[in-house]
């Protein structure tokens, strides 16, 4: 299980780096700012909790489809969408030295010195009146306390107003008046704030005047959307219905970090289904069911998941709930349900002229259909499921090891192939080679003759690869071979006539489909 | 079999669209020029072919694996690699209809009218001499057609050589000779030629000043390079060894059209095959034959495939070949192989400051790999597959269909199930879907119970279902069903229990993966 714990996700950092799982973009030019790559490793995994994903949402329901739009889409899209013209972050650059910040995390880290401030009165509070210490009771008295927490009140306040109304002068004023210094010059040297979108744009080459501003799409969503009518006529789709995505999108967030969990370029899996008015708050609800079960058939532990609903709605949902995982750095949004009403759709309609409905054979009219989305983020996922896998054991021979406890479906490799020995006239790797090139089609096998044994189980262990099949002299005379379990050890004999069977039913996404 | 036919695009690209292969981008905004978006029986064949090309690089070979590199990179990639210097078209623009043009394509555009004349000479002479005409001995002595000849052969000469040495402006002059006017327009008002270069650049958000502009990858070869010693070391990959990738690409082109042959967003499927330097050319041969078989595998027609050498070799290169596939519009570039000696890896030394090489341990010393590239066009080699699988045809009774004979194991769907009748009180709903939701688990099952089953056959035709699998009557007496063949319409009855088994049999990627 994660645990709760800064250092945590350095480790994990680290480890999925010397392993293959993530390297840091163009690490040879030292890296792209929030940009990774997904190493030989990591792309494995990526993959299957990809096809886990398609599987689970596509194959497995009738009446559920996939597509694959491009990233760049007509501009007016993201008109119609609200993204041109409410998809912005407040920044303001400091003169002297050229960097940019949001005015509003400005802001909130000089809020978190007097968060500190608190912290530092109650450590000593608490050192001073030991177990008789109670902190309710301080922080409602304490002079020191209530004067930094007023300060901390009437600054948010402010900004929330501020933000609220657009009124980007006077967030600059009370950056001014707090006295806040750019981190990096010191100096308090700003530009007024200014509105800046996050969406990426670059230029089609088609035509010579500057019209050609296209976007790279900040969600997939909307290939979804602009592609609802060719979809339900071309794949004669009845409602309720759903179209499934996984793809690319971009942010240009100013502040992106945490390892993968925020970057600039990320994937979405996102599936918007299509349903009767009236009806989202039902649909609502089972996929908020659906969606959970899916995330728990994975084993990674049922206490890493919470619903966060949301209180504060965005313009287009009349219900929001987000499923959270605890990340190494705390309980984080994994995925989000959205009830998103007509708004989309009908957004579509004004902008293009096209009537974006459903005919309903039953009801014998036309409606525009309200939507209930379901959308994860496909980095994210990993992060949840290489955060939760790892683990640093001490072993009953008190030696340590660390293992990567993934999903045998989704592991890089579901089998390693070691013959004992490697020198070729033992005859174990001729003979391990050829039950690799018997399981080879059925799983992504690796074949490993280097070094002792007991060093080669570690390294697939630290890839978590959930079976060995070890090839030793017993082999030769009565064809069986080992399978040693990664999780508890064990290793068990079988002969390799059964032996594809018997890895096929531990590693099976088949099983995990079932229970999701 | 591809017919060599200028309507045949137009037929497979209405196809497309009508049965959810292919859908125009942002259809409802009327488009977005030269992008498109993959539907849902699309996106299924699309997967395939990825996992068909995954599996048979990364997963067969022991000594290759894969990466996920994002599309953003470290602006210095493309110093090293040569496209910010060198990745142009010379344009040109209109002044007075705005309309921008490849320089070099509108004088090829003038050249083709004296083809035309040509052309038109030809036709009037063979209608004149019927049986006897000759046309190799017209071509040669006609005086209509020297002359156009001898012009075509001045403007290509004075082309080729003002492009070879850059000379932009000789470029604008032979335009201006030519009297070439604006298509739009009729203006001959034209603006200076200048380059242009065909990567799309955006701007991260994180830096005030204009250091920030960054590129969308023109080719995923570069992700691959900047990640040699990552995966080369955390891998433990002795040369040789290969990594291979799939990922979008992005190039401006002024003109990108043939449906979906070349977009301006596309994606490719890379491998790169490290080697010690010297052993270049047996490798770059070895990977000609695999390619090649791996094409021929498919069954879509040993004669659509052949090699065009590459006499003009790119400056990284020192051998080149294209496999090129008959599409409609005649035979086309689908995958290139190249022997990209050490250009790349060296280049990103010289930029980076960091050694990229490879230690051999035989031979006791480090040397900078050569690298043999195969690259293949993800979204060409869908067009190959659906030009070749598209097929109108005349039955025995007279009636017409039009059927996909996509190979099986990449088709959208593998097996339809369809009862033979929609009441529930037959009986024959609930069978069809008791069957079906054993089947979803190993195969992408469609059910249709919609119209008469002759209807039902036709459309599964027209999206290259390869096995309809029919509930009649008999099934509820005798747990029987029958097993329709798209391709030569031939049914067979088989028993419930071995029904997977059959359908694996002839659906299996596994046998493809075996011919590759």
């Amino acid at each position: 299980m994660a645990q709760n714990d800064d250092n945590l996700l350095k480790k994990i950092t680290a480890h999925a780096k010397e392993y293959g799982f993530i390297f840091p973009s163009s690490e040879i030019y030292d890296g792209l700012a929030a940009a990774y790559d997904y190493g030989q490793n990591g792309v494995e995994l990526k993959n299957n909790i990809k096809q886990y994903w398609w599987k689970s949402m596509v194959q497995m329901h009738e009446n559920i489809v996939g597509i694959d739009a491009s990233i760049f889409m007509h501009p007016t899209t993201w008109k119609a969408s609200g993204h041109v013209d409410a998809f912005n972050d407040p920044l303001i650059d400091n003169k002297d030295s050229k960097k940019r910040y949001r005015a509003d995390v400005l802001i909130e880290e000089h809020i978190a010195k007097y968060e500190a401030k608190i912290e530092k009165e109650v450590t000593k509070a608490e050192k001073r009146f030991g177990e008789a210490f109670d902190k309710v009771q301080f922080l409602a008295t304490n002079p020191n306390v209530l004067r930094n927490q007023a300060k901390i009140d009437e600054i948010e306040n402010r900004l929330g107003t501020s933000l609220e109304k657009g009124d980007l002068a006077d967030i600059k004023a009370l950056i001014e008046e707090l006295g806040i210094a750019c981190p990096i010059s010191g100096s308090k040297n700003w530009t007024d704030v200014r509105q800046f979108n996050l969406m990426f744009s670059t230029e089609l080459g088609s035509v010579a005047d500057d019209s050609n501003k296209i976007y790279l799409r900040p969600e997939t969503a909307q290939g979804i959307f602009v592609n609802y009518l060719n979809v339900q006529k071309t794949g004669r789709m009845k409602i309720p219905f759903g179209i499934a995505q996984i793809g690319k999108a971009f942010r240009n967030e100013i502040i992106a970090r945490q390892f993968i969990f925020r970057m600039r370029e990320f994937e979405q899996m996102e599936m918007q289904f299509f349903v009767k008015p009236g009806e989202e708050m039902e649909w609502y609800e089972s996929w908020k069911e659906k969606r959970i079960n899916w995330h728990k058939a994975l084993g990674l532990g049922e206490d890493n998941y919470r619903f966060h609903d949301h209180i504060n709605l965005a313009h287009y949902a009349n219900a929001a709930a987000d499923i959270e995982f605890r990340f190494p750095m705390g309980f984080k949004e994994l995925e989000g349900i959205h009830s998103r009403t007509d708004f989309d759709l009908k957004a579509h309609e004004e902008h293009s002229g096209k009537k974006l409905q459903f005919f309903d054979t039953v009801e014998n009219k036309s409606y525009v259909p309200y939507v209930i989305e379901t959308s994860i983020g496909l980095d994210r996922m990993f992060l949840a499921v290489l955060s939760a896998a790892y683990t640093e054991e001490t072993l009953e021979d008190g030696s340590e090891r660390t293992v990567l406890k993934i999903p045998a479906a989704l592991a890089p490799y579901q089998v390693a192939v070691l013959p004992l020995l490697k020198k070729e006239d033992s005859g174990l790797p001729q003979k391990a080679r050829e039950i690799m090139s018997d399981l080879k089609f059925d799983f992504n096998c690796q074949y490993d003759e280097k070094d002792a044994i007991g060093k080669r189980y570690r390294r697939q262990d630290a890839i978590g690869t959930p079976f060995c099949v070890t090839v030793d002299h017993q082999t030769l005379e009565d064809n069986t071979v080992t399978i040693r379990d990664r999780d508890d050890l064990s290793q068990i004999r079988v002969s390799v006539e059964e032996l594809k069977a018997k890895l096929k039913e531990v590693t099976s996404l088949e099983k995990l489909l079932r229970k999701a």
